[in-house]
């Protein structure tokens, strides 16, 4: 499989947005993205879906000229406008106005209105990792899932991402959707010809099913858990919604087809200092005893570990992309 | 069954932890606290507790003579030391700092440190819904899972709640647990004898068991879902300990037995004005949206519901209470 120097992998995803209309800000963030995605392991987040973008950008799901602006404000809480262009580059404003607040009051909520897909969700929270904050970051997503004792998709898998920054070491990190897997797993058991475990999703009726097939064309996922999953859920999506004004999940088209609706996503990030609660050394103690105490038992593996190892090797070695999508992109940036 | 006047439980429940050391704020606001729960058809949270609060108070395990206080604080940020008291006063310090510092800068944190029980945690955020404010209340607890991969107790049940209000209409309350169940519910089938299904608990050596006894002398709750659910609870339990100082999971004592250490658990609460967000005309229109949604499905009903409804039952009709609680109370409240 051929290996590219990150640069090179970020300046072929670039200039393939450029091609399909991006305008050069939203280019750029949205390459940074996805290649940060890459390097850390998260090839399905990564520039694998480029051709995704550009193809959301050439048929207006996406608006390539769109400039994201804080709307509106009040000391520790923003609300930006992503204007339905892309999402990364909404998506880093509203991170770096969270940790710009929450540095001067403590605490900070930015939110995002007429957003995008943002793909590896904890990777938005890199500002808050550089500015020594905790940052958590949520997203609403095209429906996925009922309301709990409903068959009908209403709320996203929307996603939950939180960093805890440690001294000199590499942060603790989650990140995780609200459904017990993503539409992909049920994709790739579909090709597969293999039906799913119970407990992943739901047919047409609202039972539960084992078939792939049946789920991909009117069936809905499960919620992780439960009625637990739901309900937190449904307190992201009102978190995602109600403070930002974007559309509900439900009412976000598919990001399986290439037809449907320009995208209005809500998404929130909020910013804490440490330094501004019990303090930065108690923080870093606390953080410490509780991971210790963790990594002194056999099995326990900290979560977001191997998403740095992972960066480490991709910056020495270079990231690797199959050749059938090397193609593509060398196809998308000459075009 | 009896059934009991709001007030007259409240002063039974009042006069029994006074006797039993508690000073006069704290033994109010625990009554209080104890009694909406019961109103709110919460009965496991109500005074049902009282006895189990009074034993802490008598044994040294909750300090009746603390006084909540704010320890630190920096505008949107603060963090209030209960100093090892019973937990509802320290709790309702914090909840009030979140709302009035909301009130100002959009969003507030305010954490506890030195917390004890605090019962039905969304009870906790009614400061927010008459603010008009989104709250959401974390707190640990006494261990009861591992680490995702680990065989002993670390984290605590580790509950979250967040309230949504609704102009002229009950509010959306969430509030949840992140193991499967809760101890209490593997204790029934225990005196039942009954076996427990798969998913809601560990034996000794941390794997899957139907073992109600096994678990109860020796094993570990599920976490709610599998991994996504013990990453939650490491997310609350780093929010609830690494900005307040408070004791991890593990290192705060059962509460199933008499005997134990002081509790340092560590709560926080966070309040959002949506008017500095997008508006209040904008919550109201998405929040009524979203309902509307979900309500036009059969089968799916508000979170919270049942709990305003039994609410306005037991102002008008009284308190059902057991025959051999009342006798209990009544015995502490004469001592």
């Amino acid at each position: 499989m051929p290996k590219l120097h990150r640069d090179t992998l970020t300046e072929l995803a670039r200039t393939s947005l450029l091609n399909a209309g991006a305008h050069a800000g939203m280019a750029a963030a949205t390459a940074q993205a996805l290649v940060r995605a890459d390097m850390q392991g998260l090839a399905t987040h990564g520039v694998s879906r480029v051709p995704f973008y550009c193809a959301m950008l050439k048929n207006g799901r996406a608006d390539g000229k769109a400039h994201p602006r804080v709307m509106s404000g009040h000391k520790a809480v923003c609300v930006i406008d992503n204007a339905g262009g892309l999402g990364y580059e909404g998506c880093a404003l509203a991170a770096n106005e969270a940790v710009r607040r929450a540095r001067e009051f403590g605490i900070a909520y930015a939110g995002v209105t007429n957003g995008h897909h943002i793909g590896a969700l904890a990777l938005a929270l890199s500002p808050m990792v550089e500015a020594g904050q905790i940052g958590i970051a949520l997203s609403n997503s095209p429906a996925a899932m009922p309301a709990w004792g409903g068959q009908t998709a209403t709320l996203g898998t929307n996603p939950v991402a939180a960093v805890f920054p440690r001294t000199g070491m590499d942060p603790v990190v989650v990140d995780l959707s609200m459904t017990t897997v993503t539409r992909g797993r049920i994709m790739l058991a579909a090709q597969k010809g293999e039906r799913i475990p119970e407990g992943w999703a739901l047919d047409r009726h609202g039972k539960p099913t084992t078939d792939a097939q049946e789920v991909l064309e009117a069936g809905t996922l499960f919620p992780v858990g439960g009625s637990k999953g739901a309900m937190l859920a449904l307190v992201f999506e009102l978190l995602c919604t109600a403070l930002t004004g974007a559309a509900i999940s439900r009412d976000n088209d598919s990001f399986f087809t290439e037809a449907g609706n320009r995208p209005s996503l809500g998404q929130g990030f909020i910013a804490i200092d440490p330094g501004a609660a019990a303090g930065r050394a108690v923080y870093d103690e606390r953080v410490e005893t509780l991971i210790a105490m963790m990594l002194s038992e056999d099995g326990v593996r900290l979560p977001g570990g191997r998403r740095f190892e992972a960066q480490r090797l991709a910056i020495r070695e270079g990231i690797d992309i199959s050749e059938a999508l090397l193609l593509k992109l060398n196809a998308l940036a000459a075009a």
